[in-house]
């Protein structure tokens, strides 16, 4: 080893064990931080809550991160996939002075390091995981799994900026992990940066080892190259060694990540090449305790927690932590006012190349409005409610087409092998989808640069829209209702980490992450059962009424707007439910606009009768606000004497009360629309009970019967659907006569007109395997649609 | 090739021609099976939903694995990945007879066939994936991501059986199906069965080409070597060509698992070794229409669905329709009467041994009941209400180790690498955690051999526990409860066969999937937000009421009954949400097992005044039953005039009513519990809109004011948990004197007391770590705890 290396090396193992010390500090002190008198039972937290496993491996990134950063200028940030990875990146914001900036209250000097000490895991304090706290992190590494498809996200037309994701190999074992490593091949060289994976194998998860750790590791790597990577091994377990083969690695990768982004840039040649990824073998809980109560600890999932769990009351544990927090050299690392002494300072990487202040870490920051048209460009003619026919999404494309044709490195749509499904295909006008691996001549809108991005994989793609958002852009994730459930809980994780954001001045809001829900449970007409679930909606206003809206446009131009609105907004999760199939219009453009800003509204067109009503019908989605535009038109063909208010909701969160929601309607706004005491018949596209759930509270609510989605469905035609739901026009009716006081007598026959006409339709299904010629003939009276 | 090879090769392509012209006949023909007379119009179906594209390459599989059975009686059952599989495993069936045998309306002649075509997609018919109305089949082809776990569950403690798992390439990009290739890591070759992948590599998925397709051949054969693969390929599209490669490859592939398992089983040779598994490169459509309207069609995307969209229509389209069906000459494979020809009949194997026909594809008749301990033998002693502590989850594991005593063929315990952290570790007194990978000294409890699966893919494990489930087996799903989520979705596909299969009377009940959730929302103490979550209970309630089932059990005995209850019952999925961490006992085992087979009831020790209360106090869950106990003592204290009822519910949907839900109440039996007019104040576990969902058609639900979680939550004390969200003692008193009318007066000095100590209780919190003294060391008054 020359003279040189060797220094380079210790300075980079001095920055290591400061990282080192102050994570172990986080995880054990309430004071005495830098141990100028012996450990006290009082200087120990009660409850012991860090994890030291993942600690040493982490900071042995950062340290050398920093390093690359330093020599070479690289615009970096990191996004620890393990998880309790917090203390690490806690512990390397603060060295760098970055955590003091964000956080006045915690210098950077002995009382701060106290502070920081003491918060961690600790009541008001900072969580064990990497957290939206945290100064650098785009990434919660509570739940596993999501670490390189944010990765990936975040580089997308960034093209210089490094992404260092290190997975776990506990996280390895998920599988949207497993699926995101195919995210490589959706990178184009030319006009997005690169992720640099760092596969953390320190061998053991909470209590067993690890798949990666224990198959042969010709087989291991066998994986990673048919990943489509070029693996760098580092392993060991003496530090300076390690050093030296981290120093190498980091770059070699980093070479060979300029070499294709060279070859791409400067010669065009955009041939997709093994990417670089580190493979790093260092034992768990690496420079710990080696061996506590007889037992093996260090290298050993026995590290993954808190190695010394008896420090406060055991004189002896608390004695191993004060050995192994000295063998850090303190002394060396902080002068004695407790700031990390000037050679450490001076090989921090400064302003925003520090990965704690990466501005493209903190999304908001960068965030440009997009440029969006007004969607009365894309809009339909409407001449008159129902009186002609469109495909809403596909509508929807042009205006989408539109909005990326404007915005052109700042807006991506994400979908999992749907986009055309979905009926979005006119965006391939403007772009293409990106692809990577080989392209035939017979393939159609596939590029090696575009800006629609497919891969079978919801978890993929919600990953990349996340890590897109989050680091300032913006997007659109459409998928088939029934299978956005795949992402639940990634949705949960990323609602926590927009409600907990909200409270964080120093992180300005980010884009909504939008979802376009088609292909939805009313129209399966070919998938059937296991295509037929609403639920996502549920499921979404569970989460924090701040952060979440749900929006169900009735026809194509209120779909428009709602997009438009969608789009426009920030720090949402946006929720938005449409068809593709042909359907009728029943708003022109102004009126969708005003209808959709209002929320929900009365249809004066479709209602009867004076102010007072006997009956409101009301409805939400497409589907149930056609099949009660057809119950309306029915009561007013069968029963004209009857005053039928027709209330068509857009802004599903318009239903909860103020207090509940942001959206929410004062009772007296609400009170006026849907009555106090007036039979509510109303449609609605999910789970009927939702809606019992949004207006328990409201006057009328006793009054208020939900049809919806029961779940019962099968492959058959769309009426069919309706029908075995109970959602119908018919049944609608049915409801209503039922529902009026002193009607069922009157009406006796209508209603039995309307059993005998399910009976018939029914029938008729059965037998030709198309709907009732009346029902797919039907048209709102007096239009001219056909 | 030789003439005797020849014949051989003839004879499948015989059954491969008729199976691909029964399945094509389903997705075009109403009528004409046999092609008597040229196609009409009216031949045609008016609406053609099927998808050709995977269809040729399973009937290969189909195929080939009928003669590896036939040639060598080999127990085996087939699974098909891909989407829209139905039309395959559905010709198959009916060629082995099966299918009439199932559905006698569709005879094994040419009624049955006009039948059986007109019925595939089509109103009141069959849908167009494998279903559960397949004869055959345990894996729903709609959702893709799952055909591997199933697979591997299917074969666990099923050493003679053979599950042919295919895997479309655009599953491939899943993460689920990514994950549970490492499945193979946890077969144990002694007494499980084994799995034999197909990777059907066609090209492309709806609309795009699939990356593994796409990637350099050597690259993905490096990554299926390394998911611990040997790779036999099958590739062409000369179709006797591939007959005979696939011949070949069947035979290898079952040689090789056949000497795999004599070398463990005959000389106890474990050493993990690659299992075969079969690529087979086939054209998407392969045998379909060529050029059709001057595009290539097979062999591209655009054979996925339909390649000839106008067949009714267009006489050109319907011409190449016929020329098509015709092309797998339809005189040669059935006779007069439409029966499949001897040739046919004699190759196809026999009785149950037919894929369609074997019992393992149809669990419930397999399934034995478990061997049922009653709970009583691992209860703990219980004196008096809180008067003992226990670890619910740890006293559970005592008797889980007695159920896997007794069952040690037939039951399963699954978890993400948390078993031990959940506390049921007594289990591994009984068996160990099965690890076909290397196994070091230091590993506790790792074997080669052994009935706790763990692999940290909530995906795996849930297919797993399907696969073993649906093969008539039985099990518990033990996991973190915020994480559950992870498997939404394939609970979705789970209640849907549940809910499908209660239907149909060849298939007979199977066990129920038990989920144990622990680590729950209250008590994620070290690792915060990220891991509150109790959502799950919410979109399981959404499935259809017949066959979902959740339990709260508020303490130890409680939660041994509860799970004793859950382990004998069929055809369900249970959700028991309880906790590990000590807490108070509350009822001894005779009366744990009386209040849960009544669901919910009055617990007359904790209750206050005459028959008549003031208020009720009601709760659900572990952590709502102490503070409402807690607040009942505080009441007593404080208010001692105060009648208050105390109600602990445990069986979750005895609050609906008896209409919606089979365990529902009568409004009777509830207004006895509930009153009909005084207030009740509902502690419960979830998101508070749950019990007002589950109880807005009550008479009294007006007066029912509910607690639960609000989506706040950080990484701090238990009491400071439930103070966030005011589900705490304190609060749960100012509830009852906000809401008992004419108490808010007299009780205002109460009131302020509660206010003060809970201000008292945050700042202690901040201040030490820990909480309030008199919080930690709180007991039911009277009783000896502490």
């Amino acid at each position: 080893m020359t003279d040189a290396l060797d220094e380079r090396l210790h300075t980079l193992d001095a920055w290591w064990r400061a990282a080192n010390y102050v994570s172990v500090g986080q995880i054990y002190l309430l004071d005495n931080p830098l141990l100028r008198r012996p450990l006290e039972p009082t200087d120990i937290k009660p409850r012991l809550l860090g994890h030291w496993g993942t600690t040493p491996g982490l900071n042995l990134v950062w340290t050398h991160l920093n390093r690359l950063i330093r020599e070479r200028d690289v615009n970096a940030i990191v996004l620890a996939g393990p998880g309790h990875g917090g203390p690490v990146a806690v512990a390397n914001a603060w060295l760098e002075g970055v955590y003091s900036a964000v956080y006045p209250q915690i210098g950077q000097d002995e009382e701060g390091l106290r502070r920081l000490f003491r918060q961690f895991s600790f009541p008001g304090g900072v969580p064990s995981h990497v957290a939206p706290e945290t100064p650098g992190s785009i990434h919660e590494g509570g739940e596993l799994g999501y670490v390189l498809s944010h990765a990936y996200g975040a580089v997308l037309d960034n093209p210089d900026l490094v992404a260092v994701a290190v997975i776990g190999d506990g996280e390895f074992e998920t599988g949207p992990l497993a699926a995101s490593w195919h995210a490589n091949k959706f990178v184009d060289p030319t006009h997005d940066g690169a992720v640099l994976p760092v596969l953390h194998l320190n061998g053991y998860k909470i209590a067993n080892p690890t798949i990666p750790a224990r198959i042969p590791r010709e087989e291991l790597e066998s994986l990673l190259r048919g990943y489509g990577h070029e693996v760098l091994t580092v392993e060991g377990d003496d530090p300076m060694d390690v050093h030296r083969q981290m120093l190498v690695a980091m770059d070699a990768a980093h070479d060979r990540i300029r070499e294709i982004q060279r070859l791409a840039r400067e010669e065009g040649d955009v041939v997709r090449r093994p990417w670089p990824m580190i493979l790093m073998v260092t034992p768990k809980g690496w420079t710990g305790p080696g061996m506590v109560d007889g037992q093996q600890v260090e290298g050993t999932w026995r590290a993954h927690q808190v190695p010394l769990a008896g420090t406060r009351d055991d004189d002896g544990h608390r004695k191993l932590l004060e050995e192994w927090m000295r063998s850090y050299g303190p002394e060396e690392l902080f002068d004695q006012d407790g700031r990390p002494v000037a050679a450490l300072l001076e090989i921090a990487p400064s302003g925003p190349r520090r990965t704690s202040a990466n501005p493209h870490a903190n999304g908001g920051v960068l965030r440009n409005p997009l440029d969006l048209p007004h969607f009365s460009g894309a809009a339909v003619e409407v001449a008159e409610p129902g009186g002609s026919i469109h495909e809403p999404t596909r509508v929807l494309g042009t205006y989408l087409a539109e909005v990326m044709r404007r915005n052109a490195d700042n807006f991506r749509l994400f979908g999992p092998d749907e986009t055309a499904s979905n009926r979005l295909d006119a965006v391939y006008e403007v772009t293409d989808k990106v692809f990577g691996a080989e392209i035939l001549e017979s393939d159609e809108h596939l590029a090696h640069t575009g800006r629609v991005m497919e891969i079978l994989s919801e978890h993929t793609c919600q990953g990349w829209l996340e890590g897109y958002l989050l680091t300032g852009r913006h997007g659109l994730f459409s998928c088939y209702e029934a299978f956005i459930h795949l992402v639940d809980s990634m949705l949960n994780q990323h609602a926590k980490w927009l409600k907990t954001t909200r409270t964080l001045e120093w992180r300005p809001p980010i884009a909504s992450l939008n979802y376009l829900l088609t292909s939805h449970v009313w129209r399966q007409d070919h998938n059937g059962f296991s295509h037929q679930d609403p639920g996502f909606i549920d499921h979404v206003v569970n989460k924090k009424a701040e952060v979440v809206r749900v929006y169900l446009p009735p026809d194509t131009n209120t779909l428009l707007s709602t997009m438009q609105h969608c789009l426009a907004s920030m720090h949402y999760v946006n929720v938005v439910v449409a068809g593709k199939q042909p359907s009728y219009d029943w708003l022109d453009a102004e009126q969708a606009d005003l209808h959709c800003a209002r929320g929900l509204g009365i249809w004066e067109w479709a209602s009867t009768g004076g102010p007072e009503p006997d009956v409101v019908l009301a409805c939400a989605g497409d589907v149930p606000t056609l099949e009660s535009l057809a119950a309306a038109a029915l009561l007013r063909e069968h029963l004209p004497d009857l005053a039928v208010r027709f209330v068509n909701v857009v802004d599903l969160m318009r239903l909860q009360d103020e207090r509940a929601h942001p959206h929410g309607l004062s009772d007296r706004a609400f009170d006026a629309v849907f009555t106090t005491d007036k039979p509510v018949v109303f449609a609605y596209h999910g789970y009927p009970w939702l809606i019992h759930r949004l207006t328990y509270r409201r006057t009328n609510h006793d009054n208020i019967h939900v049809r919806g989605y029961l779940e019962e469905g099968t492959t058959t035609t769309p009426f069919d659907m309706v029908m075995m739901n109970d959602l119908d026009r018919y049944h609608l009716v049915m409801d209503v006569i039922d529902r009026v006081p002193g009607l069922g007598q009157r009406a006796a026959g209508v209603r039995q007109f309307m059993e005998d006409t399910r009976r018939r339709a029914r029938a008729w299904t059965r037998e030709h395997g198309e709907d009732l010629p009346e029902v797919q003939q039907w048209r709102w009276p007096g239009s001219a649609a056909g």
